[in-house]
């Protein structure tokens, strides 16, 4: 095959129609007549045209190509935000390379290399551990990131988190409004913002509602279906010592929910749930599921802008930091807590 | 930064460890003292060596990358799939590159042009619309290219799918032998082989146990939880014209579940239903779901395993194309046919 790329112009000049026509064709936003459409596609076909953004990449420098990197694509919260990137993008005709860094320090920091590399023009930058500082001092080396959902603290970067606290917040006003008192917090370490600012804002509801230097239990672990279970189980073991439960992830809910089916435990009968992020369909579980929802698809988009409106040559320090809005959907998961 | 790029012999010599002991520990795979871990991560530091499969790459001329092509990473399905050829690729010091097509055949050919142009070693290709001979062509040009999931027709490469045959006529015997004659399918369309073979396993069984030439009704659309809507409202309007429905995704069957619970139609009370995926936290719906399992993790590492072991100096023609075994999990969503 030969080297030498057609370009667009190219393609239109020998299907006689105009450039637009044919990238609109090839974004597939335009519904052509049979016969046209025909020759366009032999038209890209006799040329070898590449409608391909790592071919552009090639002529101008630019790979006008994003680098998304999150723990792990098969959660359906992680999922769902790259969809919303992915659309972003798509609509401001850049492509997106994704990468599945498994948690794993090493593979995060060879992605944050692809920046240098020029294999991306800048990176969405998403983890969900505990960073020991090498992440950060990799962030800010290569500059060029934005990072979302959960911090990296150190990295001096653009941040967007949903508004943890906030949600915290509304979980524990809900609880408390059903006359909870007693809530187990069930989600990540305090080292994670996550589970800094929501246990922060259920413990300030509580407070508020009920008068008093209220210190919520809590389960500190992964957001997995399996810390969920093993957060029910000890629950269980522990004698049920609180009327309802924040459980701070959709896995941690169904790792929970799936335990209290298979040991007959009422909810809300005898305990009350409320979840988080709601991604999940919880409104078709039984009992459907009252959650705090993250604008997933709203944070998927902003953390895109962000990447592409921030001045990366005049970046402000601290670099800026947003908070998304949360809002609580209640279901059926919450009760007053059962006579003791 | 310097261009020179420091191997991992150097940082196993600085750190006065072995190669191997590096690798694992970037890999995550090794837990190390606290004081010999430190040791190597100052090494990686001074001598700023990159853990990278891109690295490699230009030392190697190979990228040591997989690409994944998927339509619509949002979908749990396809996010699970990609999460297991990540997996697989990890294991085998792989990396991977995922791109969404968002079904858009302009995407999909930009996309398999990576492999000409290296970025990729090989290509697992999703795509989940009807293809008009131009996707075959590029495919059959590149080559290096497993597809997986749904057919493209002409194509001569190794192919990967669920046995959607069975899967349609295990939901069909199962509907059956509760009575159900008048059965609605609620897929894609025959140009589709999953719209196909699940429909002709569907008809199969309803033969079987019936003795006579049943011919389902069927409603085709895409694959998503918009199209299980429409489905159940044009099934609400015609009457309910069927005692039970094969909804063959789970998008599809969430559809379908949220319309009958806001009108108030019992499942299985008033209609039957059988799903198809298994992806979605089934059990936890109220009812529970009855639905075709498809081993989606499995598919991701076979299609992984697939491109690495094909001898593609000398592929047969046609190319082999393997099906995996599915299985019926049965919950609480199928009963007798409600008196009429």
């Amino acid at each position: 095959m030969s080297d030498k790329t057609a370009s667009l112009k190219d393609v239109a000049g020998a299907a006689g129609v105009s450039v637009a026509t044919v990238s609109r064709l090839l974004n597939g936003s335009l519904t052509l007549p049979e016969e046209t459409r025909k020759r366009i596609e032999d038209a890209i076909r006799d040329l070898n045209y590449r409608p391909n953004p790592h071919a552009r990449r090639l002529s101008r420098g630019r790979s006008d190509t994003i680098g998304l990197v999150v723990p792990d694509i098969a959660n359906p919260f992680f999922a769902t935000f790259v969809a919303a990137v992915e659309a972003e993008a798509d609509s401001r005709n850049l492509a997106v390379s994704l990468f599945a860094t498994l948690n794993r320090t090493g593979r995060e920091v060879a992605y944050l290399e692809l920046i240098e590399r020029k294999h991306v023009d800048g990176l969405i930058f998403v983890t969900n551990h505990a960073d020991d500082g090498q992440l950060a001092t990799h962030i800010n080396q290569v500059g060029k990131v934005v990072i979302a959902d959960e911090d990296v603290p150190g990295a001096d970067v653009p941040k967007l988190f949903c508004d943890n606290e906030q949600g915290g917040y509304l979980a524990g006003r809900h609880l408390a409004a059903h006359g909870h008192r007693e809530v187990l917090f069930v989600g990540s370490p305090q080292e994670m913002i996550s589970g800094l600012r929501r246990f922060d804002g259920l413990r300030r509801a509580l407070r508020e509602h009920w008068g008093e230097d209220i210190v919520p239990a809590s389960y500190r672990g992964n957001y997995t279906v399996e810390f969920g279970r093993e957060a029910a189980r000890r629950f269980i073991a522990e004698g049920m010592p609180s009327t309802a439960i924040f459980a701070t992830s959709d896995e941690i809910t169904i790792g929970i929910i799936e335990v209290f089916r298979e040991e007959g435990i009422s909810v809300p009968g005898k305990v009350s749930i409320v979840g988080f992020d709601d991604v999940a369909p919880f409104h078709l579980f039984a009992p459907s599921v009252t959650a705090v929802r993250q604008p997933v698809r709203d944070i998927g988009r902003r953390s895109l802008a962000l990447l592409l409106e921030t001045n990366w040559q005049d970046l402000a320090s601290p670099a800026p930091q947003e908070l998304m809005p949360v809002e609580i959907v209640v279901r059926e998961s919450v009760a007053p807590p059962a006579k003791r």
